[in-house]
């Protein structure tokens, strides 16, 4: 008989620290797949590299990028290795990956929330989180495609008191990404991952977390 | 007998459209010195960029930049030209200039918050904004240092959730900021600029928008 996931984790935690393996429990009882990021075709590796190490430092765990122009880059001095713990989506096969990414999203149940200086439905604080929400973020120099702004279920607009007309992009996700994070924890919407996403997660961060995870996997299954 | 500030204005603001004028009028209305900013040794010209930007975006009027190891460069393409609204002060001049800073900022009145992610008597939500207060931060690759350390008033930490154990520096600036700009422009604190610090800004703003500006002042002198 097969060993069941469990019965995996348990061999495989054997080979980490039990400090490391105690991290990894917390953090993945942390994660959230409630609300997601997407972006549309940044090419600052930056700014990417920014938007990744957010979405890990505030437990989001995925991350959907869209890449109809330009080539995708991890700056690691910026990201520090954030990409790692992330399941990250890439929408590039296409010559428009937008409506594909915006589709595949919209079945899995997502409502589409996009980031727009001119037009808003929702002030931040007041967006809903009910439903599974993924924001959609455009690129540094012409915000979001036509496409993509079709496509969204409604609009919200980061308060602002200056000249400037719009935030650095990574910072429009940080401000966007920690009040919505923060209200959702706080709230009574069931915002964690299921168990067997859990096992998934741990599975797959303790094979990252341990040398020769590969090697020390296949003697158990040839048992 | 020498024109007034207010006199200067009136005869300055002609040459701009009503509309830039009545547009610096509502941003200088919404500028704070109540908070501000403080970064430390930053070497990324982007964050560096970044946080300008915000800073304007947010309607913080002062930003003060320690350079102790790094030359300060801005990239235009990150900042949007925001430094130009914005009171931008350097401390350059000595071997450590991080003492002389916050000294002359304490000076001021200002409390000091340094954000650290190992230490804080606050979360975010909770720093009192009744006294002016300067919120700190450190390098990207080494944090704070034991000076600016040593001459905080108190200490906050941005809420975290994943193994990354630190926030991009110009996204932590913008998440600290933002939450306590909010809370400050809610409150009853005198957060707004004085009469005479309107009028200063006014006067600048109008320079930076008017062709010519010191031509035409010159004249008005010689009337």
């Amino acid at each position: 008989m097969q060993p069941n996931k469990q019965e995996i984790i348990n061999y495989l935690k054997d080979f980490a620290s039990s400090e490391r393996y105690n991290r990894i429990q917390d953090i993945v009882r942390k994660r959230t797949r409630h609300i997601t990021i997407v972006v549309e075709n940044l090419f600052q590796s930056h700014n990417i590299s920014a938007i990744l190490r957010t979405a890990e430092c505030l437990g989001i765990q995925d991350v959907h990028i869209i890449e109809n122009n330009f080539e995708y880059t991890i700056n690691k001095q910026v990201s520090l290795g954030a990409q790692k713990w992330l399941s990250v989506y890439h929408y590039n096969h296409l010559t428009n990956n937008t409506v594909s990414c915006l589709q595949t999203i919209k079945e899995k149940g997502y409502k589409i929330i996009a980031t727009l200086p001119q037009e808003n439905n929702y002030s931040l604080e007041d967006v809903p989180l009910d439903a599974k929400t993924a924001f959609l973020f455009g690129t540094e120099l012409n915000g979001l495609s036509p496409e993509a702004i079709n496509m969204a279920d409604s609009f919200i607009k980061i308060p602002m008191y200056g000249f400037t007309e719009s935030y650095n992009v990574s910072v429009s996700v940080a401000l966007t990404m920690m009040n919505v994070n923060e209200r959702l924890r706080k709230s009574s919407f069931d915002w964690a991952l299921s168990t067997e996403e859990i096992m998934d997660l741990e599975l797959d961060w303790l094979k990252k977390s341990i040398k020769d995870a590969e090697r020390i996997l296949k003697r158990f299954f040839n048992r």
